[in-house]
Formats: structure tokens, C-alpha cells, sequence
């Protein structure tokens, strides 16, 4: 099957979009929450009209068959996904493009891409799947330090290597997409069951530079786990972690690299632990009172053994904005899946926490139920979200989210504080009122992963000023109340400053020192995590 | 209760030591291992008459209420309990006694200490519970870059501080021994469930400091997944993380810290992760045919996602060695533990697991199975082993143990080279044949921990030197394998070459930078992991 090429502006391929009917829908949805009957709408130019500056790099022969510097390609590698990338691209400023995109078909020429930037002084910036949401693609350049800019796409690194049935593990190269990777591992009875929202746009090797979140709601909550072992290119050198099923052997040397958004190196393999393909499933949406009875649902799950990959809870309202609820009640997607064994008892205990708390199951509670019922119109909701993004800000409509993770004895004040700060946030940045809602996508035994999402009616023009009046008040608000500024977005760009806060000022040190040996010209995706 | 002090020289506190039946079982089993009825006994030096040289340090006002340069002191902390500190031990031999034992009792002592020791160039060498059997904690000098050695010992950082019993969570302070710390968190009807071989004789800061193995034969094998944040002295001000039950924002700076065997700081509090104390259990001792068939059944188990807390397996001899079997089978320890809910489920299935592979549950099935029958012979023998060792070389048997992580599909062939490489080494150390065993102390989805045990005959005068051929036998087959070095022993000196091999080189100067960063006079524990 041949793919459409990826949009050079907004989520997905070309062609892709939301329906007229799911657009009718969301459409309705905000015509109401701000009770206005027309969005004034503005158009992103076309990629013929960009004017992109002349590239100040050329390159020389050990990396021409596999650089590029056509208008398509450095368009598309501009920017991720985030609000402010959307709403540079509909201005139309593409100031920072890249001056070439380079796509190494092994790791030999991710290696003469670095030499060349070397020498070149040219930054380089690994782009995974272009879906960063918080500016950790955009290839930026201090003409002060750098002649050029380099974007890195790994996306002909995409075959699984070599297979180890018995160990559950596969040698992947890390330029793999979610749906090529899943494919390669389906005929060995296998999935590496990590699905972020992003999954078809995303990579291996993003997913493990962003410790990406994924499927499983408890337990294996990051992709973090299911590192074996790594190669990754650096300046410096290669770098291969040992494959091992544990090791006490020092820090642990992968943890060096998951999460280091491509400052020290280029992830360009990976052995990954996978999962047998479940077999056993149950399932059920549970309804609740409120929000935060629903909550200590999930708290005495998450302290109770049982590990349920789906326990996530949305709040009424965000029931409501998905499809999922009417609003009156908050509701828990759960789900247990095995590929060794009925999952009954995991469930019934499951449903005993949930009564405890008042939860009542929809009747839909069975095998499929993930597919069915509030469940799955969530899940739907879920994975088309990403394609309203680019419909909405051309009506001028601020519709984001950022999530972060807390402490149970923390959770319902801090919850509280965040939301009415991010409400305060959109009154003063737009005049009027949005609203903010909360759902969890992960749960641990000491606390949950919150995650917000607002809505606010803004302006054209003065985007990119308001949304960052928001964001400031619920990172604050964040950042003030415990929580962390990313749970599974990463850091990136935009969240450098509450990075800053969280941070030990001597881990950046150490970072910063470990980065020098590493990258010693600093070229690797400067300004992110850390100045350099 | 008061506590005698710890030994000098040996296993635990003064006056602890095998009954004379225990005795008699253990010195039995190696006069028929080794076909001898009387072994050559040395006893160590008396403390009284050890000559050690006179300290180079003279602590100033800022420290002199709290530091100790007395024989007693300075000889309890000159070694860990490796068999070369032993050996070292038995010979008189404390050239590298430190000249001053640091008794801090809250952090800014600590920081007294850290600040004398860079006026003075002094090392410091944080020694924990003085548990380790890597040589990790002996306050070694380069005369020609320091001018003496602290050990620094916290015992008096031992209280919990806090707890938060919303999140199941702790902050303790990092010199507590593991007994003081269970019964301070008893009362509030919690436990960290972290029981390594030492737990008696080992504090929470050394188990984070070394990755320390525990409790839990599956899912929360080391110390790593229980810490929630951390509070590190390093000469260069406090590392402080926040308190997160999850976070993506860069790579996790706790683990920089977990592993760091002193040389990056002092860990002086940690919030730890609790677990309610269970209320149900189910446990039986399953017997196989052999070694690998169990290992089999292990696989089974640590890929069928039930986690079982307990899942160890003992090799026939092992099994004889320690009382467990008759030598004839190979016995798997199996139990399962909850807070929340009947485990009877979860046991039905992992007998299935293990019927698969031919395996016969002892009659002794049932809650308590686990303090009964073979798994309770096991368990007594694991606690009381260390007490033999003193007792062991004094009659120059060279009796130690290693361990190890291999993936499953390279497992059989690596254990079969292994156990050859050490039965060889023994043979050209002594001139005769002795004994390995395997055991498996954890488990996960992609592999075991093989944990092996030798015995060797050697001769007075030559067991350093006879210990060396064997451990380098065993390390270099162990690496070849493709092996770790240490599942969760640490690393410390002796294990530096290996740990040299396995490590990516550039990983080691990233750490060597880090440590440049926090510790930039090298003061910290000179020649652990890396060269500084």
C-alpha cells in the first residue's frame, strides 16, 4: 500500500481529515460553549505561496543522494504539532525551516550527516514523526553559533531487524511508524502494545527520545519499560547498551537517553520487550457521581495489584465533549487483557473497588466492551481528536491540552487550583469565558496523571499572545501545586521554563556536562531540555 | 532494645553467629564436598591487636563531635563483606582503614563533612550498612591526590519523617537499617517489602545507592521503581527531585543518582513507595526434573503477566546444599501475596504454568507454605548464610557467590559456559574439583537472573590470590556470554573490569563528565565505576 505523503500543515497524510459529520459535531460542540453562531475563518497559505529563505546550506557529496532541500520537505519538517506551530503555519511564518531534510537510509549516513554538520557547524534536529507537541522538532538555529539547520528523519530506518521469541524481544530500527512496526511483529504472534494518541504518526525512536505514553494505563505507563537496549549515534560515537533483562550494573545507561529529546545522540535501534498478543479481555465503562469519586475508584485500583491496562476516568464534562457521557456523571474506561490467562477475577475484583465508590457498569460490560458503548465512543473520539486541531484555530478557537502527574494527597486541591487558574488564564487572555475539563490517562499507586484540556475563543491575529497567556497560568499553576510539566509530552521547547523550576539546577549541570562529552560542538537540538 | 555493635571482622552484630547445629550441618556438607575430615583453621587477628597506622587526618571544630578515629571504627570500616575483604581481614591486613569515621546526625553535618574533606583533600566514602561484597565501601587513598579517608557512616539519619498515606509513601532518611525502618512504618500498616540477603545489616541509602535486589522475585525487583524522589549531598550543593508518582520531562534524574555507589553524592532522604502489608498469600514449593525444565516453567510464569511475588529456583545441588531438597529435583519457591484480594486465582494458573513443564507442587501448598516445608529450609538457609562465610574461610574454604542477567533465548548455552568456566577455575586455583550451583533470584518477561554459588578448597597464604583465578574465570565467561556483570551486588572495584567491558564507553564519559559536574575535587569514592 502506498501512503500519501504526510501534510506539510495539520495531522496526518494528505486527504485525511475528519468527516463532515465528526466536523458538524465539534463544530456544534463550540458554536455552543461560547454561544456564537459563526467562527470568523482564515486559511493556512498553500505550499505554493510559502516563501521560504534560500537554504544556507549545500550538501557536499557523502550525503547529496539522500538531502533534500525542495519547498515540500523543509515545510513539513518546520514544525510539530503544537498550537503555536499551528498558528505559525496559518500566519504563514515559516521562519525557521531547515535548510535541508536529510533521510539516511542506514546508520552510515546518519553518521556523515553528523560529520557534515560538524563541519559545517550546522545544527541537527532528529524529527521522529514530526508529531512533538511542545516544540522539540523545530530545527532552530542561533546564527550566532550555527550556519544552518539540518532536519533528521530517520523514516527508511523502518524494518524489525531480528526476532527473539523466547525472549519476547525484537531488534527494531528506530525510524519505524506505530502501524509498520505492528505490522512487522503481527506474524510472530507479538505487539509492542504502545499506542499513544499519536501512534500512526509517531516513531519508535520519538517515542523512546520523549518517553512516550502509551496503551497501558498502570504499570507499563511509559515506553520507558520496554527498552532493552539501545544504539545511539552521537558526535562523539556510537553508543550500544548491552541487551539485558535487568542489571544492578551502575546508573542504568538507557535511562540516559529515554528522554533525551535528541540532545546527546540519535536513537537509531532499539531491542524492545514486547507483549504476546492479548487473548482474554473484559471490559466496562463504569459510571460515577463526580470526578473526584471517580477518582478514589482509581486510587484504590491503583493499590490494589490488579493492574488494569485501560483505568482511565474523564470528568463530566469531558464525557460529554467526546460523545462518551451526558454529562451528568463522571465515567471510568476499564479493561483487563491477558494473552495467558481469563481475566474474569481481575475484573470482578476491579468492579467490587469501583462499587465501593458508588460506580455502576454500563450493561455493555463483556469481551468487546473497550469497543463498545461510552468506551468506545471514546476511543473513537480519542484517536480523531488530533485532525480538529487544524479545523479549529482557523476558526480562531484555542483548543489544547497539557497533562502532568501528582500525588494522591495532593490530587483534588491541585486539581482544583490548575483548573481555575487555567480558567482565569482564558479570561484574561480572550475576555470571555472557555472551559477546562480533566481526564486521567495513566495511574500509579502513589498518584494519578491528570490531563486538561481547554477551550477558549481567541482572536486571529493575536493567537499566538493568548495562547501563551494560558499556557503561563496553568504551567504556574502546575508547577506551583507539585505536579510535573509533562507527564508524556516531553519538554521540548515550550516547556523549558517550568522544566527549569522542576529540575534540580545540578541535574541540568550534570546533563549539561554529560551533553559537552557527548556533542562537544553542541549541535544536536540545541535549546532543548537545556541551553547549549 | 539496645543493639550490640557490629562486628569488626564477620557477618552482623557481636555475639550473632550459627548455632553449633547449623555449624556442624555446614562444615558436614564440605568435608564430604571436598573428601577431607579435617580442615586447616587460622583465626582472625583480635581487634586489640590489629596495628593500624596512625590517622592522617585531624577533624577540625565543625566535625570533631561527631567523627571517630578510634581502632574499633576505624577497623568496622575499613571493608565490606566481599570474600577479598575477608581474606584481607583474616591476614591482619587494614592498610586501607580510613583515618576518621564521620557519625553525621542530620544533613548539615553531612555537608560539615563534605565541606572539611574538600579543604583537607580528603576522600569520602559513604559506607551504608558496610553490607557490600564488591568492595564498594573500603575508604581507599591515592596517596598522591588525597591526604587521607573518611568513611562516612550514617546510622543516625534513621527516622521516617513523613508519611502520606493517601500515596502509600514515606520520606525516610537514608541511614536507616532495614528492621528500624519496617517498624517504624508498621504502626501506619505499610512496608517497603525490600528484603535483600542484608537487610538486617544494610540501610535504605546503600539498597538505592547500589540498585539493590529485594523482595520481589518479579515486576519490582530492585530498589529503582520504590523511589519517588530523592535528597542527594554532593560537594557541589543538594540535589533535591520532586516528588512525582510518574513524569516524562527529560531524562529521570533520579535514576543518575540510583546506582551511583556513592561517587555522585550522599543520598540522605528518599520518599519511598509502600505497599499495604498483605492479607492474602498462597505459596508451594514445585518440584522439576531438572534445572532448565524449571527454568521453563519460570519463563512461563514471568511472561503470563500473573507476577508472581516469589518464583525462585533452586538447581538440584543448591537445593541439597541448603537443606531444601535431596538433590534429586529441581525446587521452584512459588507465591503469590496481596493487601487487596485472594490470590487463589493467580496461584491456580501458575500451577498450570508449572504442571506444563512437569512440575509437582509439595503437599505443603497453601497460605503459609512459603515459612514450611522446602521453600521454608530455603528461606532459613538464605537468611543465615552470611554467618557461615567468616566461619568457611577461616578453614580456607573459598566459598562465594555471583550473579548475573542473560536473556532467555541465550540462557541454557550461557549457564552451561559459565558454570564450566568457574568448575575450570576452581580446578586451576586448586588443583581440585569443587562445586557450582545455580539459583534464580528474579525474574522478567525477557530473561533470568541466574545467581551462582562455588566452593572451593583452597590454602592459607594463597587465597587471594586463588579467589582471583576463579572470580576471573567466572567474569570473563560471564561477559563473553553477553551477560551484566551484577544483577544487583553493584559494581564497586572488584567488579570494575568487567563492569568496564560491559559498559558503553561513552557512557562512561557522560558519567565521568556528571561526576566532574557534582564532585569536581573527585573526593567521592575514588575508583568506584569509573576512574576520577
Amino acid at each position: 500500500m502506498t501512503l500519501q505523503r504526510l501534510k506539510h500543515y495539520g495531522w496526518g497524510r494528505e486527504g485525511e481529515g475528519l468527516s463532515p459529520e465528526e466536523e458538524a459535531f465539534v463544530l456544534d460542540r463550540h458554536r455552543r460553549r461560547f454561544a456564537v453562531g459563526h467562527f470568523e475563518e482564515r486559511v493556512p497559505p498553500a505550499l505554493a505561496d510559502l516563501r521560504l529563505r534560500r537554504p544556507r546550506l549545500a550538501p557536499p557529496a557523502s550525503v547529496a543522494t539522500f538531502c533534500v532541500s525542495e519547498s515540500y520537505d523543509r515545510a513539513a519538517h518546520t514544525y510539530g504539532k503544537s498550537f503555536l506551530d499551528y498558528a505559525r503555519g496559518l500566519a504563514g511564518d515559516y521562519a525557521s525551516a531547515p535548510d535541508v531534510v536529510a533521510y539516511p537510509r542506514d546508520e552510515t549516513e546518519v553518521k556523515a550527516v553528523l560529520d557534515w554538520a560538524g563541519g559545517a557547524q550546522a545544527t541537527v534536529t532528529p524529527f521522529g514523526g514530526g508529531s512533538s507537541v511542545v516544540g522539540g522538532v523545530e530545527p532552530v538555529c542561533d546564527d550566532a553559533r550555527h550556519k544552518g539547520a539540518i532536519s533528521l528523519d530517520l523514516r527508511h530506518l523502518d524494518r524489525v531487524l531480528e526476532i527473539d521469541r523466547a525472549s519476547r524481544a525484537a531488534r527494531v530500527q528506530a525510524g519505524v511508524f506505530g502501524p509498520a512496526l505492528e505490522e512487522q511483529l503481527k506474524p510472530h504472534g507479538l505487539t509492542l502494545r504502545h499506542f499513544p494518541q499519536s501512534f500512526t504518526y509517531s516513531t519508535l525512536g520519538g517515542w523512546i527520545a520523549t518517553r512516550s505514553g502509551g496503551h497501558f494505563a498502570s504499570l507499563y505507563t511509559h515506553i520507558d519499560e520496554f527498552v532493552e537496549s539501545l544504539r545511539v549515534i552521537t558526535p562523539a560515537g556510537v553508543v550500544a547498551t548491552r541487551r539485558l533483562p535487568g542489571s544492578g550494573a551502575g546508573p542504568n545507561p538507557d535511562r540516559l537517553f529515554i528522554g533525551s529529546e535528541g540532545i546527546l545522540g540519535v536513537i537509531t535501534e532499539a531491542w524492545m520487550r514486547l507483549q504476546d498478543r492479548p487473548r482474554f479481555r473484559a471490559g466496562s465503562a463504569v459510571h460515577f457521581a463526580d470526578f473526584f469519586t471517580a477518582a478514589r475508584a482509581v486510587r484504590a485500583l491503583a493499590q490494589s495489584g490488579l493492574n488494569p491496562a485501560n483505568c482511565r476516568i474523564l470528568d463530566p464534562r469531558e464525557a460529554y465533549n467526546t460523545g462518551a457521557g451526558d454529562g451528568s456523571s463522571a465515567v471510568m474506561v476499564l479493561a483487563f487483557e491477558s494473552g495467558d490467562h481469563p481475566v474474569d477475577p481481575w475484573m470482578r475484583r476491579a468492579l467490587e473497588c469501583c462499587a465501593d465508590h458508588g460506580g455502576r457498569p454500563e450493561a455493555a460490560e463483556g469481551v468487546d466492551a473497550h469497543r463498545e458503548g461510552a468506551a468506545g465512543l471514546w476511543r473513537t473520539a480519542f484517536i480523531r481528536m488530533p485532525y480538529a486541531r487544524e479545523l479549529l484555530i482557523r476558526r480562531a478557537i484555542i483548543s489544547d491540552t497539557f497533562e502532568t502527574a501528582i500525588t494522591w494527597d495532593r490530587f483534588e486541591a491541585f486539581h482544583d487550583q490548575v483548573k481555575a487558574a487555567t480558567e482565569a488564564g482564558i479570561r484574561a487572555a480572550t475576555g470571555r469565558a472557555g472551559e477546562v475539563t480533566c481526564r486521567f490517562t495513566h495511574v500509579y499507586p502513589d498518584g494519578p496523571a491528570p490531563y486538561f484540556s481547554f477551550h477558549a475563543l481567541g482572536r486571529h491575529g493575536e493567537l499566538q499572545a493568548q495562547w501563551r497567556v494560558i499556557k503561563q497560568a496553568a504551567s504556574d499553576a502546575v508547577i506551583a501545586g507539585g505536579g510535573t510539566i509533562t507527564h508524556h509530552h516531553a519538554v521540548g521547547r515550550e516547556h523549558r521554563p517550568w522544566y527549569d523550576a522542576e529540575r534540580p539546577p545540578l541535574f541540568a549541570a550534570a546533563l549539561a556536562a554529560a551533553k559537552l562529552a557527548l556533542d562537544p560542538q553542541g549541535l544536536l537540538n540545541p535549546g532543548v531540555l537545556i541551553d547549549a
